[in-house]
């Protein structure tokens, strides 16, 4: 298999990226194409002790930023990291993709360059959703498309599945569409006849989830439109950030607490990397007819390695075709509901 | 003035809304009307020492149950302590109305007994946001509706600015759009109109607020459909307490950790604390053309006194009369917008 690694996307492109593909390769045996700045990417691999038979370089002279406005940017930069290495999935010269770099531009590359799905209206975004104490959830959708229509939403779910049981390995995986509350005639329009064609869906969903149940990993998929998909990933950052500050804040006031909090310092370190998932690799670009997987922009190479470690059986089990042959029927319920509505 | 208390609503009805009461006037030289089942109430006041000047009964021989379904209620309850109290407020014999009851009933209730404010089209349920270390936030709308339009985000904000200045005491209070960026172009079609809406309203709209800020207390009015400000309230609540329990078994894990466990007892508890908001007391139902608070249907004896007493400048600073004149400038907004439109 060839893993096709964006040298130049993300806040620490070249170096963590670089250095991450390293770390992956000695322990995978697939070949790592790392595409971007050649003198940078070939300095910054020098560093290291690798197999030269299982990274190589791809050189393309442009580089798309995180400022670039994603549909400019995959129309005019050809020769970019992002443009050439979907390319190369898309001649069949690479077989999973791996990007840290700006996530719009990545959506709109997939869409221009790999196409969507046969059957799919909209690509998603999904997220890793962290569950403390636990295997963390996925969300979808993250962001890419601020409003949904109920068949969205099918789609979300579905795909969401797929991933979670074919890449994570987690059989029959429990899907939830986040609401407002558990009953089937709650929320709006689109959840309500989400809801329906959900419950029609090959996929074990469960009902509404609401957003307390949320961070206790009630549902392995969490279902929403992009715009409640955001509002949960930040504020779920958001809401951590401030109470670990509390805490710190607390534990330093007085010389007890002081005290208290060198006892506990190997807990309170515990505790932050519950919050940490950079192990747990990127999350999927989904309805995209290719593999393709981003990570945070901030990545560094621990995640880097993770994220291509952890997304192999997204292009080994072939789960692109696994989700083509759901979207026949999935059209079913999608016509089915719409002659009755 | 003369305070409404709902005598049968909440969980712990009667029995911790009758004491809160009588805290509540030892505190204060108001009436307080407690609505209700007359024998049940008088037992409980009978336990305690009391102003009776300060404090009086009204009999209501029913009471709306959480399970009831509000139109029904409000339409064949005649006698309960909801009706029975709200038309108090609307025939001159109450100024406030306090009630820890079915939520919808309350705003069932005040659409059909008091009616909506001239010029609003939604009612809105406000909620208190804890801010962990500072002062809460109101968020409006807390699940009144869940689909909004751009001008009921409009009106939510404005009534949310004004509740938080003449309620609250907080001068020129911030107001946020919750949004998935900062950018203007940011969002829904509503949130995009909303923005440009609440941009020439007479408040301190300070811009979209992205969800990451909402926790650290970005600014004291959070606007949002009811929808996501359910999502919002709902998974704060969810993943505090998660964060809660984590810190329970990690502090718990080990010797060492309970002895340093046993040094933060105070802190600890401090912060659990910092997440009981029933000091703030309860959040207005914006839009009604009476003053009305409702609490959380939790609500103990404290959070019903802290209630009562919060709401009073609600009805002594003529909130309802400064939310009227207001709607005149916002039907200008309104209509040239959607002249533009």
């Amino acid at each position: 298999m060839r893993i096709i690694l964006d040298g130049m996307g993300g806040d620490n492109a070249p170096v963590e990226i670089v250095k991450g593909a390293v770390l992956a390769s000695g322990e995978i045996d697939h070949e790592i194409y790392i595409v971007g700045k050649e003198d940078l990417i070939k300095a910054e691999l020098s560093k290291y002790d690798y197999d030269e038979k299982k990274i190589k370089v791809v050189h393309a002279s442009e580089v798309i930023e995180n400022e670039d406005s994603p549909v400019k940017a995959i129309r005019r930069k050809k020769d970019s990291s992002m443009v050439v290495g979907l390319n190369m999935i898309k001649n069949g010269e690479g077989d999973l993709w791996v990007s840290a770099g700006n996530t719009g531009a990545q959506v709109v590359g997939g869409r221009l360059i790999l196409g969507k799905i046969d059957g799919i209206d909209r690509p998603a975004l999904a997220s890793i959703y962290p569950i403390l104490g636990s295997q963390p959830s996925l969300l979808v959708d993250a962001g890419a498309s601020s409003e949904s229509k109920a068949h969205h939403l099918l789609e979300y779910g579905t795909m969401g599945s797929l991933f979670v049981e074919k890449v994570w390995g987690r059989p029959n995986p429990k899907v939830g569409l986040v609401n407002i509350g558990a009953e089937e005639t709650k929320g709006t329009t689109a959840t309500k006849e989400a809801y329906k064609m959900l419950s029609q869906a090959p996929i074990n969903f469960t009902g509404n989830v609401e957003a307390r149940e949320v961070p206790a990993g009630a549902v392995d998929v969490i279902v929403c439109d992009g715009f409640v998909g955001n509002v949960i990933l930040k504020l779920t950052e958001g809401l951590a950030l401030n109470i670990l500050k509390l805490i710190k804040k607390k534990f330093l006031d007085g010389l007890k607490a002081k005290i208290g909090a060198i006892f506990l310092k190997n807990k309170l370190y515990e505790m932050k990397q519950e919050f940490d998932y950079s192990e747990y690799g990127g999350a999927p670009i989904l309805g995209i007819d290719g593999p393709m997987i981003k990570m945070h922009g901030s990545s560094e190479a621990n995640a880097v390695k993770n994220t291509i470690i952890k997304g192999i059986p997204y292009a080994e089990n072939n789960v692109i075709q696994t989700i083509k042959d759901a979207m026949a029927e999935l059209e079913e319920i999608i016509v089915t509901e719409e002659e009755e509505a």
